[in-house]
């Protein structure tokens, strides 16, 4: 059984892995956007590769110790909750390149006043995904339940940056096409919230045992 | 031994009982937006709860059967698959949901000329969504690989759609409110596609035990 923790070690290790290079993604697209850095576009852009390689990876490594150990109990509610978290992981990059294409067309043409609010909801939804990965390393269902919380408020910026869009819009044609990217954007980094939400949905599961998907009452008496 | 396969049947019928769940929400809610019917768009809004409650049974009883009966090789890979699957439509579950929203909202305003191509796109990712899960009910290679193949024609629809939406906006600003609507359920059926086609690519996996997950070249090969 020595070997069986060590797996599971690596397994999440691996996981906490690609977490890191999912934060960088979204980082890099945003820094990307804010500052017109072709170069950090591109770093985005094919670093993904990697990322669909660790996500194989980890699928692969979860499969193959379900198979050999047959695990019970805790340690299974962990690996298929580790086979969960890397599709949200996968998501979350290829949502980095859509934020990162979406980028580099903005940086074709001259810049939309101060982007909105999109450096601000692109900092909370980074927080989120951070503290999802540092709640499933550390066990700590507080952590996860302040990501639960947060998504709220992201999903509430995003509607203020979506109505101030649409006044950009409404006055000045020029700026449709950018505002349309820069909406989308928004929308991106509202489904990387959410994806952080399933996250710390799962560590919460497997912390303390409670399923809160889909129960508001669940989620409040937390 | 026969519990194990008859549970496994159960699993699968679950499975294919929610994506049919899931079938008609999607259907429901682009026939609420076209026909501007609310009480149709009302169904598939508290119909949700039942998607829920499905997606969570299945993961439950998944869940448990891998503890219980600790399944190897193809019986393995099986419930796995049915795992991320399940994820798949429950998002679609959610993403019909955002399609009735924007309904909703539209029924308020005077139809958008002829919704662009917006029902087409429906039509076929719809059908995406039925074949893929005939691909899982029957085994069927052939079937999984068509579903991976209308994928690329889904984005160029959705291009199209795009294009014409920001034609509308910039020659008449009274739509743009509409047509962002229009826009985010032209996406809304994009990711449905998607979805599809990650249940195709799971379908494969199965019957052929070969992984397409971002391997252009394998798919080809099909």
């Amino acid at each position: 059984m020595l070997h069986f923790r060590e797996e599971l070690e690596e397994l999440k290790s691996k996981l906490l892995e690609m977490g890191g290079m999912v934060e960088s993604a979204i980082h890099n697209a945003i820094y990307a956007l804010v500052e017109r850095d072709e170069e950090r576009a591109k770093e985005v852009m094919w670093k993904e590769a990697q990322v669909n390689q660790i996500e194989m990876e980890i699928d692969d490594l979860a499969t193959r110790m379900l198979a050999l150990f047959q695990p019970m109990a805790r340690d299974l509610r962990f690996i298929t909750a580790v086979i969960k978290m890397n599709a949200d992981l996968e998501r979350m990059g290829d949502l980095a390149v859509n934020i990162t294409e979406r980028a580099l067309s903005l940086m074709q043409e001259p810049t939309l006043r101060p982007l909105v609010d999109i450096p601000k909801i692109a900092e909370l939804a980074e927080s989120m995904v951070h503290r999802a990965l540092d709640a499933f390393a550390r066990g700590d269902a507080e952590m996860a339940r302040e990501v639960l919380l947060a998504d709220d408020e992201v999903d509430n910026m995003r509607d203020a940056v979506y109505n101030e869009l649409i006044r950009f819009m409404q006055e000045e044609r020029t700026t449709i096409q950018r505002a349309i990217n820069l909406l989308f954007i928004a929308q991106n980094l509202e489904r990387v919230a959410d994806h952080a939400t399933n996250i710390a949905e799962d560590v919460l599961f497997l912390v303390k045992g409670i399923d809160v998907r889909h129960h508001a009452e669940a989620r409040e008496a937390l």
